[in-house]
């Protein structure tokens, strides 16, 4: 036994040393993941930053202030998809990620790992999208790499994209900040992008076509970092892998504290809902690639809100419930027709490979 | 036409657009390899940071002083290789391109893509030797991505590991500051890294087993940047992708001058040289992960050696050539048998994932 506290027992109760050979289910986000991070990564690389476990690393420099520093494999299929592609996602997962630490991107370093034998054009394509998207984001791509693997041994293109960012004084955001009483709020609507993506492998039809929610969102957490009085804001996630209810379960187990939401405030598309009926799938679970939750002290909640709405990207946002102080490192779910449930984080793969 | 100086024409004077399919060579570092940059990635990024072609990026923070930025990923195959494996590689890499630009490792970022189907205690190994090679390095882990792909869509670990540093006040080194007179320094053997993986794949036995030189440069840089005068040291690169020959032809292209070197007086240990010579493979284009080739002004070069020879991984350093005016963008060999040869960069993959 190590002396040193646990940081995932919260996440995950269970020792999953079953498992001799890498699943699917150990990059989807959930228990699987939070189990190889405890127990290969984390007893190997341990250091306290690594061990905040945000989406970001923030870093003091030796010049004064401080560096954001965030890094993600970008590994979904199919690359095109209906609202984006691995391009423009590979971007924007990692603009998001440097925005959830409140830090303002200052360049992004991109590598590229293709297969033998994919198109050219297709290549192409990709770089094109994530050039615009950069742009878009006001972020330059400064530096990169490119390899190439045998045929058969990638799947066309894999791309990583780590960004450094800058983290105004002030700024100190991080997901063991909530406290009991404060809100939850969530930017927009659940479960787009992983649905999107999934509709599309599966050859679903419906009536209004499933699309992406893939976006930057700096600008959004500029706007409401600037609405509300310092510290107010204790934490911002994007719920990617996993979904909302992954991201609400790790910010109760890092914060020590429960949460409460409530099933009929958090706002689903009829076509994304219909889909997971469909399919036997929480949205709750479900990634998006352009929303954020906020946990919020109580008096800035109505401000929080307000700039939220006030920004494009923000439109939809809402309050969706509240921390409070037990069960500690529980998510509970008011549903719809008055019952309760707890959302524990996921097993097994659900979707693999939506990013 | 382009009105935007074309960086990589003295590299790359043959538009390649004919090939239509990515092909293994797109990622060997040689012509093949700065098509694809010029063609595809560089119009789509193009900016002033990027542009200067360097191992690493280089950021002014808003707070002051400078910040190297670099990312490399890694898909070498076999992952377990005489002298070191994919992970202390993924460390040595990384850092060693932080140490080309003279910078002091901050933090590296850490991104995995695992193939479905990996053995987990391999995972654990790679994982243990990429944590020691860190320590080892004085620099931290901070932060990382795991991904998993279906198996038969990866091979095994693919790394990226980025790395960020900080850039002591007065270091300026770059690929376009050698000088007609400056004398051209390799810090020991060519080609041990490149051997060793390619005698392990094709089973090659010699008397003395070839072993990787991979390991961490930081230290010979602040060894070597601390015993001449600042400015002295006017570009660094460790000769990877492409080995020495390729090295000297980015330098050369990038400063538009011309480079002399001696064949005699370049050092390739002998079981090195005769697997070269049993595959009929330069060792001069062949990778090393623990070298330096160092462009020194004159006066300074006699004092390079000797801190450079201080240190244990630069015991072996020699002069191997001159910086000369003409021929402008070319590499010209005087060989041992008094012939003059040009050593051109490759076109055709050689040696494919050895990094």
């Amino acid at each position: 036994m190590s002396e040193a506290p646990s940081l995932l027992n919260a996440v995950c109760p269970v020792p999953l040393r079953e498992h001799e050979r890498i699943v699917l289910g150990h990059g989807a986000g959930g228990k699987l993941t939070a189990a190889l991070l405890e127990e290969v990564f984390l007893p190997a690389f341990r250091n306290p930053v690594l061990e905040r476990m945000d989406d970001q690393a923030v870093l003091p420099m030796p010049g004064g202030g401080r560096l954001a520093v965030t890094t993600d494999s970008f590994v979904i299929t199919p690359i095109f998809f209906p609202g984006g592609d691995i391009g423009s996602l590979a971007v924007h997962g990692t603009v998001n990620d440097l925005a959830m630490g409140g830090a303002r991107p200052l360049g992004l370093a991109a590598a590229f790992i293709l297969e033998e034998g994919m198109e050219r054009a297709a290549l192409a394509r990709v770089v094109g999208s994530m050039a615009a998207a950069a742009r878009a984001a006001g972020v330059e791509i400064v530096t990169g790499d490119t390899k190439v693997v045998n045929h058969g041994k990638g799947d066309q293109v894999f791309i990583t994209t780590t960004g450094v960012g800058w983290v105004p004084e002030g700024v100190r955001l991080s997901a063991d900040q909530a406290r009991p009483g404060d809100q939850v709020l969530l930017s927009g609507t659940a479960g787009d992008h992983g649905m999107a993506i999934l509709s599309q492998r599966e050859g679903l039809e419906f009536e209004a076509a499933i699309v992406s929610d893939s976006a930057p969102l700096h600008g959004l957490v500029e706007a409401l970092l600037a609405a509300v009085p310092q510290g107010a804001v204790r934490c911002l996630r994007d719920p990617t892998r996993g979904g909302v209810a992954t991201t609400m379960h790790e910010i109760a187990g890092r914060s020590r504290v429960g949460m409460r939401l409530e099933q009929a405030a958090i706002p689903v598309r009829p076509e994304v809902g219909a889909a997971c009926e469909l399919l036997g799938i929480d949205p709750l679970y479900v990634a998006n690639e352009g929303k954020l939750v906020a946990i919020v002290a109580p008096a800035a909640a109505e401000a929080a809100i307000a700039a939220l709405r006030a920004h494009p990207l923000g439109a939809g946002a809402v309050r969706i419930g509240e921390v409070v102080e037990r069960p500690a490192g529980m998510v509970l779910l008011a549903t719809a027709v008055g019952g309760t449930r707890v959302l524990d984080t996921q097993f097994h793969e659900q979707l693999p490979r939506i990013c």
